[in-house]
């Protein structure tokens, strides 16, 4: 009979597991980035129950070879440029692997006083990094916490916007009258999902229109849906700006959009999952200016600051509100930490009851990396992002699609959407990169998005020749 | 300046890490279960700021050593009795490595096939070995997926649940009128929650009574709940029935709920976080007597079956109503696959866009424990309840509070709540064990949960010993 795997077992096949990731890292480059069997390949590989008996580990990591990894995304290969970056660095999976054997669930500070704490303490020392405003630190009335992603935060800042939005009736009774939300037609499709979450439907969010030349929100456009609404009888509730938009990271006018949302007492949620990080850097902290108006504020670590997924990084103002729209308190969760009103209980600050202990891989990676390691990190992003708008700039064939001030390039042929798209087939196919594509005022438009740690000028320069290779293949007469 | 650690650098830490981890695992049970320390304790041996330069792994583990893991709940002490287990085991933490390590974003089968692919198969794997009814399936029309918790299962249950209860324009319209979801007076405090996200609000729940003696819903009394709202005007969209409740594991009738369900159209779902796991052993599967009629089904791995959290497993009999209810396709993320509709994309089998590998700690775990490894768990863990129950029965001063099918016992002294509660204080400040209490029909009730793979018969045995001579100490005359 299998029995529990002892310590030393564990040490045994720990080791063997870490030299797995080791050799995983060092030949991730010569892999292809993504699989090329049709849907259905592994899980046919699979057998279709399992073992009545225990395996050994080796097993399990020779059919991990065999028959996982093949068929995977790569998204940690030098060559992925696809989506936003969803990085990891090795500090990262230690302080993961402390997390996980730890195995502590840490949903009351009760439950896990170093948890809750090791938490508090790291979105502080991120606010500091980055600059935040003041207000969104524990030492004052706000406060940070990890949610799994940008599209929790949103909906957690959704759901205390509602909450103010109702005068404190919504936690009760429900949605009462019809509630509004606002985002550009740029914002994330994650924003229309925590509303029709919250109850408003895809009819409750408001897509405010853009600039067409910079892609960011329009505050008259913004102005004219709230007065819209207003009129409607409905109620506004929150406005979610973005810093740093999917398609092209393009960066909503905080100052304008702020000073809206105060004179009609509307939640400010801003977005900046994927650029937020690059605030680490002062030169670029202008994507924040404003930010000392909005409520809450996320972005997400584990998009271009080298800590794996799940690790967003979310703010409130007033971490009050946050709890009194959250908290339900059973009986079989009441204890004395947390009836003394001195702890913080993160269960009250996000959807779900369970937590695992995320702030070590922070605490890990910005040891290891110190403020200036990840300072080098987002400088080498935009460094290669530049490198490679400069190469489309000069090629009479492409056209880049919108400005780069991070390290995601959108850019496209002139000779128009069918064959862009082709260009993206062809250049995918080879293996080699991974590149995904979006719309920018209805062209169909590539995205270069560079991230990894493992990504070096060698890697952006295959990419670019492979591009001008197949642009070469595709519009020969 | 701190650069990125090199695959060879991981491979020293990592194996540095793997020893830090087997000899915390050897050490546990000599550490007091939880920390003693006030609030504040760990935050103020933290520095206000992350360092400017970065610093070596070794410095990270000492601090861990030093600032941490004394401030913690230890959740895998083998004298962790409190709240429901959550344990994890080395197979899981070897999967969570490799998935870390992996870094693969499955939001869409195209960003991982075998993400998906393993994770679909994997909940087949469970539901064969649990003998789910054949509607949960993926082969049918069902299939299933990892939520982060019974959480959020439950919320996603619920907003599948008003999309149906709406006919389909809960998506587009919100809410459009009162809907009202039902649960007993013995629900996790969850289904409120996921109510109250879901902009139902505490009004939307109806408690429904339990039979005083098994403490389980009592099924004529949510006939009357159904037909109480209906008389309203408002309209049943949930009930949540529960397989194991948190206070005492209690089991409502779910023969008789599934037909009162069918009968008024409703969407059931049971949430048998806890005790679900106990099916994989067939002399105890009476508790999924009825499951047939379930439109969803939840358990966690992560409590019970030794895969470390988060690992919720969640089924759906109908997956093409789920994805109906929750799906949004922005341009970023069209790709053929998805629009082949050959392919699960599970992203829109959950709340948020984005999701870690965590096939992989389950796959590590059903295949190290076999069948045969985890039904050896679990028969494990209700044996040392039974012998830890027959202590209490066999003390005049003590008495059981409720049935313990599973692997909790709920108990209390004679003497009254304040002489239970005071017992509860004593026992765990010895710092050897971890009990929690509930109220069991009004009354103080401390619980013991048994589940770690570290807790034998001594353990058991002790806690008995301290509880028992802690009674001594406070009902001397």
């Amino acid at each position: 009979m299998a029995a529990h795997m002892t310590p030393d077992e564990f040490r045994r096949a720990g080791y063997a597991v870490v030299d797995w990731i080791a050799d995983y890292w060092s030949t991730l480059g010569e892999r292809p980035v993504t699989s090329q069997d049709p849907p259905g390949a592994v899980a046919a590989a699979l057998p279709p129950t399992p073992p009545e008996r225990g395996e050994p580990v080796d097993a399990v990591l020779a059919d991990l070879d065999a028959l996982v990894t093949p068929g995977l995304t790569h998204w940690q290969h030098p060559g992925f440029f696809g989506y936003f970056p969803a990085n990891t660095s090795g500090p990262s999976v230690l302080g993961d692997m402390v997390s996980s054997a730890l195995g502590v669930q840490g949903m009351l500070w009760a439950t896990g006083p170093a948890c809750t704490e090791l938490e508090t303490v790291m979105l502080d020392w991120l606010a500091e990094l980055m600059d935040l405003p003041r207000r969104f630190r524990s030492t004052g009335a706000g406060g940070g916490v990890i949610q799994d992603s940008a599209s929790s935060a949103t909906l957690v800042a959704t759901l205390a916007a509602l909450h103010r939005a109702s005068k404190g009736r919504w936690r009760v009774d429900g949605l009462d009258r019809r509630y509004r939300a606002y985002t550009s037609t740029q914002g994330h499709s994650s924003i229309e999902k925590a509303a029709r979450v919250a109850g408003l439907g895809a009819e409750g969010v408001r897509a405010v229109g853009v600039d067409p030349a910079s892609q960011a929100m329009d505050p008259t456009a913004l102005r004219a849906a709230i007065e819209a609404d207003l009129a409607a009888g409905d109620v506004p509730a929150i406005v979610v700006a973005t810093v740093g938009t999917t398609s092209t990271t393009a960066v909503d006018p905080l100052p304008e959009i702020g000073a809206i949302c105060a004179e009609y007492g509307v939640w400010l949620h801003v977005d900046a999952a994927y650029a937020g990080a690059a605030a680490v850097c002062p030169e670029l902290r202008w994507a924040h200016a404003g930010l000392e108006r909005a409520d809450s504020y996320c972005f997400d670590p584990h998009k271009w600051l080298l800590t794996g997924f799940d690790c967003d990084a979310f703010w409130v103002a007033d971490r009050a509100e946050l709890v009194e729209a959250l908290t339900v308190m059973p009986e079989y969760l009441r204890n004395a930490a947390s009836e003394s009103g001195a702890v913080i209980d993160y269960r009250d600050w996000q959807v779900p009851l369970g937590r695992r202990f995320r702030a070590l891989k922070l605490w890990f990676v910005l040891r290891w990396y110190g403020a200036e390691g990840l300072r080098a990190h987002i400088r080498s992003g935009v460094a290669l992002a530049d490198r490679f708008a400069a190469r489309v700039a000069e090629d009479d064939r492409f056209e880049l699609a919108a400005a780069h001030p991070f390290s995601l390039v959108c850019f496209r042929l002139v000779a128009g959407d069918e064959a862009s798209a082709e260009l993206l087939r062809r250049v995918n196919d080879t293996g080699r990169v991974h590149l995904t594509h979006t719309r920018v005022a209805g062209r169909y438009t590539l995205r270069l998005a560079v991230g990894s740690p493992s990504s070096t000028e060698a890697h952006v320069d295959e990419a670019w020749q492979l591009l001008s290779g197949a642009a070469d293949e595709l519009l020969a007469p």
